[in-house]
């Protein structure tokens, strides 16, 4: 069994508006040095596999078919580990 | 300036609904040895602080006021530093 940490976040020049509506929220409680907030998804997934390079296939193939959309997201797999 | 990235997601025990729906989607397409997912939020901030404890206190305070609920949620700075 392996567990895999994701980021899935917009592409760089795609406009966040729930990032900047935080920002807004932010600023009216009184964090008047936020600069930026980009919010993204992170997503945890438990797969069964044999070893870690099948896993990392799979979890590719899970976020080109369906967790990232192409067009505006990219995905990174920031931890793999195995777990019994 | 300082950059920091945030995970925030459901204690444990908490039911992730958005977490099962992604689950069955990704049988539904073959990925059958898929065991769990949970879906959390990354959050990516830009601040502009005197040190890095600062930014810290400031982040720590953002999380209890706004970006974390309290009773489902848990947070946890994963990454800060400092940016040119």
């Amino acid at each position: 069994m392996y567990k895999a940490k994701l980021h899935i976040k917009f592409k760089e020049g795609v406009l966040d508006p729930q990032g900047n509506a935080v920002k807004n929220a932010l600023k009216n409680l009184g964090f008047v040095n936020v600069n930026s907030v980009r919010i993204g998804k992170l997503v945890e997934i438990e797969l069964d596999c044999d070893n870690v390079d099948q896993a990392k296939e799979e979890l590719k193939s899970m976020c080109d078919k369906l967790l990232a959309n192409p067009v505006t997201e990219s995905y990174e797999i920031v931890s793999l580990e195995e777990i019994k």
